[in-house]
């Protein structure tokens, strides 16, 4: 921050205003990114030859660069949002005109590409900077925003979903556009639907939680649900590849884990098969449940049950790997025999770590079950979606006349709706009196309750069950009843 | 409201979710400014020939635009900081980008050049458009902010200063300048302070609520003061030539009334003196003197006390300029025998009207008092703001060494401030045991509590009495104490 008598630092009067409020990235619970602000002169700044960067720069920090899951839901989903609130919607032009600026030393390769493709300019790290020197950029807008995250990861209390009362399913819909066209890897010209012979996309994990018997789980659902299968692991695929697979797959089944935030880019319509090792809750970890939900799309869990099905991690496995020989007897005994894994906090719990960590024989019936229910969930969830946004404009040019004991009133119909298909609720008070009424045609007749008294009217036009805006007028009769 | 594939309607359902939103005005307790928005499909727009629009379009309503104190704060300072947020603070290139698009049939001639200044393009009026068909706007920005209104006029209880917790006295001094030289008034070079020699502006009213001894008062003021006083009336003046003169006077003079609301104009440091006719008691009546407390000016308000030095509104007065003449003999005896007027809502009230509308004989000797004492408060205002934002950045590089039962920590001074004006509060944990210190260089030695127990230490800085953040590490020391 420059001080200047042209500065203008509004609703900051010290440091402690700052504190809490400047974080580098949005992620609950979490305070790694807390961002030191202080005050310095132009003069400061030349005495240390600062060097000076043009361009608008839009600057946060990557909480998980490594993991689909954090790259999607903490960084770039709130970054594409945060973005859509400073340029009013216009992405095109944001993108081109916001440079991303990210506090890191470096980013890991395999996801890289998703940072590069949000905007036009490939993301500058501060680690590239030269660090002798202070860097002055020209203008920037600092953090994200929030309010998309749907979920919170357990630092502080067991893992959950998040309220998300300003997320809607156009913003995902959006993101998933803008990501993408911007991979390259718009798949079907954006249909709505999925056709009806969509692929299934089997995620596969090729270093842990693995499914140990794939081929015959990718028969099975081939089999059961007529569709092809098609073999994804993120490994070994470029990232506009996968995209363009999760872009057109009807169905996708996976391990739990990061890979089924490909879920971010199912086509609408599309339904996700989450599958869990055993011991573990499903309703304990919902991430990927929340964010079908969030989406609109089919969503089914399926956890396997035999325990001979199950390969615990072995001797070789490290602690973050969900190996326990580091582990005292008693402690090691414990997460052993444990059936189920308790409620825990992230990130370490050895006994949710032992279980997540196990390779499954799944049972492919059961499986191939799920699928088909998932599928059914998402064409449910379909059938359940609202049409277009519609309803009627208010009743317009409302009047009122005497005539002998009766009272005519009058107005026109909303302009966008045919007039035969408009019904109108009315509502007339003459002193204390108040009527209501039906009626089909923008005309209704009403006894006179009182001589010269002061007539409202409120009128609510209606469409198929939607309700239009009320009109209301209030009118003073000049003729008296005879 | 066009409905598309591609239309997005974030956050809105159906009619009721717009009903209580959207606003033409943000006026408190004033709703005639509800928008109707109704959803139409491409095709109506093309059967009727719709008009299409290019450009951004800044639409809104103006609430009063024959009255100074409502295009201010109603208006053109909602309008300014809601296109402040809209451009980040461009504003430069928010007045060339966003074209005023104005509900209204016609805009009075006095004050319309107020809404042209404010943007480069001139104000679009709803009333030019042809009504015959509909119009398009290719992209608009709808409704003003409400949180810089410090004021409700009286609607539904009696008016009173609102709270403005996001106003900053920034704001409204931007909004000042950016008036100013808009208007093509800017008046010394934007000093912060006015010069010693400024002059006293006298508002002067021509049509009512006189202030029947001007010249006197012109005359008293100038003597008691030592400076010339200047006479404006805004009837007689171009705008840009008042707001020149309000931007150059060191104290404003004038009666209750919308000409006051010049005060947004005025320097910096400079003070107001409100006077009220007989029977109103000031604190009744706030909306300048609000003003003037955000902007840090100085303020003083004085009342006539005496009867016989004020004039009633005549039998020739209509009701809204404090005529009784409508009234019933008993409420016409209530209101002339008042000596005070009750606290009252907006608009009508006779008794108040009857004493705002009397015409003033004042005490120049008490009124100059006054304007001293309004002068003295703006000086004791001055010598109260605030000096520069400035605090220190956080001490760096801290590190903490094992020697001996000793713990040497040490750290690098911030940098932004010289080394020997910074001081530092150190607390120091080892196990429960916590001690806190202040020392005046980098480096502090603590004896050990315990043997290998971790430490943490918490820095913070200080220079001048002003705090800067904390600086926060734990060691886990890895040479045992001797």
């Amino acid at each position: 921050m420059i001080e200047s008598a042209n500065s203008r630092f509004i609703g900051i009067h010290n440091s402690s205003d700052l504190q809490p409020l400047l974080k580098l990235n949005p992620v609950v619970d979490h305070n790694l990114f807390d961002l030191n602000l202080i005050p310095v002169t132009a003069k400061w700044l030349s005495v240390r030859h600062a060097v000076f960067h043009r361009g608008d720069f839009f600057v946060f920090e990557p909480f998980k660069p490594d993991n689909l899951m954090h790259v999607l839901h903490d960084d770039l989903l709130p970054a594409y949002l945060t973005m859509y609130k400073l340029c009013h919607g216009e992405m095109g032009e944001c993108v081109r005109r916001w440079r991303p600026l990210l506090r890191s030393d470096s980013l890991p390769s395999p996801l890289a590409p998703l940072y590069a493709a949000l905007w036009d300019n490939p993301p500058t790290l501060t680690g590239d900077l030269d660090p002798a020197t202070p860097h002055c950029f020209e203008r920037s807008h600092v953090g994200l925003r929030s309010d998309s995250l749907w979920y919170q990861y357990g630092f502080e209390r067991p893992q959950s979903p998040l309220p998300t009362p300003y997320l809607q399913r156009e913003h995902l819909d959006d993101f998933r556009a803008h990501l993408l066209s911007r991979l390259g890897a718009t798949v079907g010209g954006g249909d709505p639907q999925p056709p009806q012979s969509g692929y299934v996309l089997l995620l596969s994990r090729t270093e842990s939680r693995l499914i140990l018997n794939e081929a015959a789980l990718s028969a099975a659902l081939a089999a059961r649900l007529g569709r092809p299968v098609r073999r994804l692991a993120l490994e070994e695929t470029s990232l506009s590849a996968a995209a363009a697979l999760a872009a057109g797959a009807h169905l996708l089944v996976g391990m739990h884990g990061a890979g089924l935030a490909l879920a971010l880019l199912l086509p609408p319509g599309g339904a996700v098969l989450e599958l869990f090792p055993y011991g573990l809750r499903p309703e304990r970890y919902r991430p990927y449940q929340r964010l079908c939900q969030l989406r609109g799309l089919g969503y089914r869990a399926w956890v396997n049950t035999d325990p001979a099905s199950s390969v615990v991690p072995g001797p070789e496995a490290t602690p973050d790997r969900g190996g326990i020989g580091h582990l005292d007897d008693t402690e090691r005994q414990r997460v052993q025999t444990l059936q189920e894994v308790p409620e825990t906090l992230c990130c370490s719990d050895p006994a949710f770590l032992y279980r997540v960590y196990q390779d499954t024989m799944v049972n492919t019936a059961a499986v191939s079950a799920a699928a088909e229910a998932a599928l059914a969930s998402a064409r449910s969830r379909r059938r359940r979606t609202r049409g277009a946004l519609f309803f009627p404009g208010p009743a317009r040019h409302l009047t009122a006349q005497a005539e002998g004991d009766s009272r005519l009133l009058e107005w026109r119909p909303p302009v966008n709706a045919a007039p035969e298909v408009v019904s109108y609720r009315v509502w007339v008070r003459q002193g204390e009196r108040v009527g209501e009424y039906r009626v089909r045609r923008p005309r209704l007749t009403v006894a006179a309750e009182c001589g010269l008294c002061r007539l409202q009217v409120w009128v609510r036009t209606e469409v198929d069950g939607r309700p239009g805006p009320v009109a209301h007028e209030t009118f003073e009769l000049d003729e008296p009843p005879v």
